[in-house]
């Protein structure tokens, strides 16, 4: 197998309009299919990436075989692209490649970024009446009581909420002081409330509170430093494929349950190679942040549904979706 | 695929002559060959396990696909076999399904039983001049001084002496004695000097010698408490491909190099499968325990020679060797 060409895209496709309605950075992706001589065409994407560089780096891989690279290293796009065409080429699921599969769904999380109170709230009653369990709230000081209170108001106390402040508690104090506001509701964890730059200020945390703390993390180094610190119950992964297998482990050897965020921000193709990785992380119990369906369209057709708070993991060959071209002509910028 | 039959055969292959002659105990070994419908045959093979206790997993493996199945946490004798099934069946090299190949030859050390000095020195005469270029040891307190000056004066000062008491020395006190009368000699490595009750007296080791510290382990918990303890400056990795990784994993993210002991005591089945695992092994750069040369047959025919210190990645599908039958006929003892 032999990679022959490679067709790179610039689209901008829409939020959902709650998303869209606060002025949310609508970001660009850059969309590859990854061309072979057998005729396969595997798939790639990624933001916050310029065309030019992306085809630099398809130059580069032109007349290689995924079957002998070092998969495991590459990043987006070229990741889930090249997996996809080994696993087609061999007839197996992507996740075949990766290691053994632990489940054959993958929780997920609703999503907010941060939007008034009352907003958060309706999108929270119609995320948990399509079976989300867990939302994921891009929390802030000023009104994450205020949020927390009017969700469960409107999705109910069984609806967990799990506050990400992007570190903008700043200080343990204010952490502190907050959560002792939310004891009475149903907050299921904090992750990166509070300044990362000295893991002591986690661990107290931990001893503090009651409310499990997380850490967002994608380098190894990092994860195994954070165990050492006992300063997490919990860990969001990052990364490509190495770093996120190396990750997983070592939060396995300190039983210590993660969620993922390999796609993260996405559309369709990335999401459900997200789910292939996610579905061999034995650890991975806690529902990911995989977005796609907060942008208006997923260029796939709509094959990777959040049923229920769960994606099914596509049946492969390779990714095991197809890549709706109609739609990426209409959202297509170039 | 599936799994449509096992052929369950016991051998009793003598070690070469030197082993032999101090009257190690020469384990029985079970070769499994494991059918698929495809007409393809998976190899494994185990030693220390009863043939009815084989057969008996072999009943439960019947009508499976390897393909779909948890290969990482299989154990020997199935482990290698299904992944060997599985490889030739996708028409690809074991280590493709395992991770990244880091490397096309993995690096091994001779090795001795405990022997007289005097015997240790001839063997290790033999050694490098085979282009071996590290000696494992079974060392003990009473005569690793004398075994260490006969070996460098048989094979000279650029050979390396591993050290592996099997905790014989006890106590550090013990270990730092011998260390001080070790210091002119190439003794790269104390592998399980003391008793491994406590990870305090290996911390304390590295703290008193400049001779690394290195444990042998299995369990990536453990490994990873090891490094919480500071306690190793190596590891010795072993286990299932699932253990192997993970332990990996950790030690990669603490930065400790490592080498396996994936086959150790083997013929050339589990030997080239272990291969197939280190090459995936970033970490993995010091001389592995992997042994099929101390027995007077591998049941490959000579398939997977040790040459200048390295066995070259066999290149498959699947394991990429071949059981010769008649060899396990004339050894066959049912």
């Amino acid at each position: 197998m032999k990679i022959t060409a490679i067709d790179v895209s610039v689209v901008d496709v829409p939020y959902i309009a709650p998303v869209r309605e606060v002025g949310w950075n609508n970001p660009h992706f850059v969309v590859v299919q990854v061309r072979a001589d057998d005729g396969q065409v595997g798939l790639g994407e990624v933001w916050g990436a310029a065309k030019s560089d992306v085809a630099q780096t398809a130059e580069t891989l032109l007349g290689a075989n995924p079957l002998t690279m070092p998969l495991q290293t590459l990043t987006s796009p070229f990741q889930a692209a090249l997996y996809d065409l080994a696993g087609q080429a061999l007839g197996v699921p992507v996740w075949r490649l990766i290691g053994d599969q632990q489940r054959e769904q993958v929780p997920v999380a609703y999503w907010s970024c941060h939007m008034p109170p009352e907003a958060t709230a309706k999108e929270a009653e119609q995320a948990v009446a399509k079976g989300f369990r867990v939302h994921k709230l891009k929390a802030r000081s000023a009104d994450i009581v205020r949020q927390v209170e009017l969700i469960t108001k409107a999705a109910g106390p069984d609806y967990a909420i799990l506050a990400d402040p992007n570190t903008e508690f700043r200080h343990v104090a204010t952490a502190v002081g907050l959560a002792h506001q939310l004891e009475p509701y149903n907050v299921e964890c904090f992750e990166d409330p509070v300044l990362k730059h000295d893991l002591g200020w986690y661990r107290l945390l931990r001893q503090k509170l009651d409310i499990p703390q997380a850490l967002h993390l994608s380098n190894p180094s990092d994860v195994l430093l954070a165990v050492r610190a006992e300063a997490v119950d919990r860990l969001n992964l990052g990364g490509n494929v190495a770093s996120i297998l190396a990750s997983h482990a070592i939060a396995e050897a300190a039983q210590i349950p993660v969620w993922h965020q390999i796609a993260g921000l996405s559309l369709g193709i990335q999401a459900a190679f997200a789910v292939h990785v996610g579905c061999t992380l034995k650890q991975a119990t806690l529902a990911s942040d995989e977005l796609p369906f907060i942008h208006e369209n997923d260029l796939i057709g709509g094959a990777l549904p959040a049923e229920e708070g769960h994606f099914r993991v596509p049946a492969g060959p390779g990714l095991g979706i197809e890549l709706d071209e109609a739609a990426l002509r209409h959202y297509q910028m170039d």
